[in-house]
């Protein structure tokens, strides 16, 4: 794989331009007036799957964000790899935070700095280019398939529908997913299973206009005390959640496998430092990577009401609004978990008040076996590239189309994710470190080659 | 009076296009944009009250917003009647629920609808206006005084030290102020008591950034959560304010006093109708009158943290912020209040979060004697325009001043207000009707003369 390395230092250059136009594109999901760049994105993938040697790349348009398909086959013997990413991101706010602007990348302290840096722009451009590369030096060992969307950070409501209409064209032996972190190039990881989520919406309302708080504050229910109330009694003094049913179908990890988990390395001293905290708060009788990994939990994500600008308005506001969300561990369901946790919360609601939940979107947790050709491909690749045999983690975050993959295409995922959780992803000044870009591009190539010998072999 | 009667229906139109000309100007004092409103506002208050026969007539910068100080000394041996008015208004926001827009004063139904219409622009100018036509038809009958500042509804912070340097400049044996409300104009009222104000804001700080809701989520405090089980705990179930020492210096009514209370008409089923909800709470023990009128409270006014726009964003906020009022009664002291809050405030912070806290203003409550000339001279007045003698009533609004006029020049202040609860003071659609424009217009000059005549007796 030398000339790999060679060809990644011959274009280096071409290469970082090539992403940073796609990160300059503000492809947000959540955000309806950037509908255009959704589109910009999708063809600018496209463009650079067939100028990278793809037999076919084309533009779906979906009801949503448009899904971009791309293949080439290079033998009908030969396993053939899905590669799955996204080009949406989230969204940028808070602007004032951010040291360069998210949408103008900057290479600083070896790193790219940029909304979409990491998460998933920088970690599906590897795929792009190692694609490009496996073609240029003759080394494509599997067939390949491309299927990017631009709905992950808004819940991929329209790749389920993708999924079921094109099952023949995605049918794959795999599914090759770089969306995650690794613990560091010192000590790489795999993750070999996600959390699930269920998010939900809720609006309290109780007069029907802001009212003077002199006039009524005392006789009418204050919807922001209101929206607290409820919210504080969704979660006991242990940090369990209280919704009835919430723990139902959870598996509680057997002792051994607790104690294997427990061999990640976790300082907490460091963990709180890096995050700027002096303390933890976990769930009773578990660990914080436990607590983040193998448990369910619940957390605002956002909470507004009444006047929220400058100075002193004495008002008793007419509504608050807060959204939640729970990250579900195996065997939750998400909508089930929603329902459970909107009919809880409108059983907290006092008179006085009326109280209206959206499920916004929500999706299974995932676990990969680690005995398989597609688990051990991953292992032999990073390995080779780290000098470290890869530890599997269960990972906090959610890809909520992971299990669908499963569900629909019955393919199993592998996630081989080359992000740190220091890329601040979700938040301001995300960055993406160059050293692992470029050994993700090394360490894909290797995927293909070590997945033909382990199929062959299978 | 029938001679003011005439008067006012001569000079209707231009009456009417000079407060509209007054509304025009958005002069709100939350908003530090709006500083050159505040500017002038002031101005064009000095300029009637030069136009409509004062002698002096000025505008006093202060390191705030300026205050407009007129005056007409008729006669050394005659009482002096200090008016007191705020030119400054609310925010206007939410603007979407305007019917007609804010700054832009429409009649409709007999109303005048604007932000200022009653509060207190419209009020103020009936005092304006009742100076001019005493003039024009030579009967006013005592010393008269203005003094109309421009930060009412964000707490009068300079005018207190206004009132200090200009102590003999104010000299005065009333002040009389008209910002409050009247049940109606079947049932005329005077405000006998106000609830004082404590106003403050808080933030609760955890992780430096914004932190991916997955990865985190689980081990790290929520500020949005931590928010919500604070405030959740400054109230228990029986609606009483947990923070200790909060009642300490609450007098409450005897029996007797809470008796005569009652008599004032209150329907709650109308109550909740003109509010749009379908039941109320209050504190245990206490009526909804009492409630809103002779005992303190708190409420959340705004509340806000972490992400507030489309969509579902998964993250753990950085922070989240809250502000927070007590309405306060005799003897209750509003810093002391202030420091009370912010100090069971802190201690209710849970480790892993860091709690700031900031006192934003506030005042004490007010209660007028009711056998003095002062008082009785708007009973009479009240009585002559509305054919029924006022009722006394305990208002739960604010004006903080009015406990400051009396600490620092000794006065007592009469609260003759001739707005009405449903006028929507710092609501959209803020409106006043036109009967009480010139109701009020008509009650000022026959306080004027019945207040000579009373202290002539005293």
């Amino acid at each position: 794989m030398e000339s790999i390395k060679n060809y990644i230092e011959t274009n280096r250059e071409r290469f970082l331009e090539e992403l940073f136009g796609l990160i300059r594109i503000p492809s947000v999901s959540a955000n309806e007036a950037n509908k255009a760049d959704m589109v910009r994105a999708a063809e600018y993938i496209r463009d650079l799957l067939a100028a990278n040697g793809a037999d076919r790349a084309e533009v779906y348009p979906t009801t949503g964000n448009p899904i971009v398909y791309g293949e080439k086959m290079v033998d009908p013997s030969l396993p053939t790899i899905l590669v799955y990413g996204h080009y949406d991101v989230m969204p940028a706010e808070p602007l004032e935070k951010w040291i360069s602007k998210p949408f103008e990348p900057e290479i600083r302290e070896g790193k790219i700095w940029a909304r979409g840096a990491d998460d998933d722009k920088g970690q599906l451009f590897m795929h792009l280019k190692a694609f490009e590369m496996m073609n240029a030096t003759g080394t494509l060992a599997c067939n390949v398939k491309f299927m990017i969307e631009g709905e992950e950070e808004a819940g991929s409501a329209s790749l389920g529908g993708f999924c079921s209409e094109y099952r023949d064209m995605l049918r794959s032996d795999v599914i090759l997913v770089s969306d995650t972190t690794m613990i560091s190039t010192e000590i790489p990881s795999i993750t070999s299973g996600l959390r699930g989520l269920s998010y939900i919406q809720i609006e309290v309302e109780g007069p029907d206009r802001d009212l003077h708080s002199g006039i009524y504050g005392g006789a009418v229910v204050n919807p922001c005390n209101a929206i607290c109330d409820i919210i504080s009694r969704l979660k006991d003094s242990d940090g369990r959640v209280t919704i009835p049913g919430f723990y139902d179908a959870v598996l509680v990890p057997s002792d051994a496998e607790r104690a294997k988990m427990a061999e990640r390395p976790f300082d907490p001293e460091v963990y709180k430092k890096s995050i700027g905290v002096d303390a933890l708060a976990v769930e009773k009788g578990f660990t914080p990577l436990e607590s983040t990994g193998i448990r369910p939990t619940l957390d605002v994500n956002g909470i507004w009401g009444g006047y929220t600008g400058e100075g002193a308005k004495t008002i008793l506001p007419s509504k608050a609004s807060a959204k939640i969300s729970m990250r579900l561990v195996p065997y939750q369901k998400a909508e089930q978990i929603a329902e459970m946790a909107i009919s809880h919360i409108k059983s907290l609601a006092p008179a006085g008040v009326r109280l209206t939940a959206e499920y916004l979107h929500g999706g299974e947790a995932y676990v990969s076996p680690l005995d398989t050709p597609e688990y051990q491909a991953a292992e032999k690749a990073c390995e080779e590239i780290f000098g470290k045999r890869p530890i599997p983690i269960r990972s906090g975050g959610s890809i909520p189309i992971i299990s669908t993959f499963e569900k629909i295409l019955g393919v199993k995922s592998i996630l081989m994710g080359f992000g740190l959780e220091a890329d601040a992803i979700h938040s301001p000044n995300e960055n993406f470190p160059l050293e692992n870009l470029f050994a993700g591009m090394r360490a894909i190539p290797l995927y293909f080659k070590y997945y033909a010998e382990l199929k062959k072999q299978d």
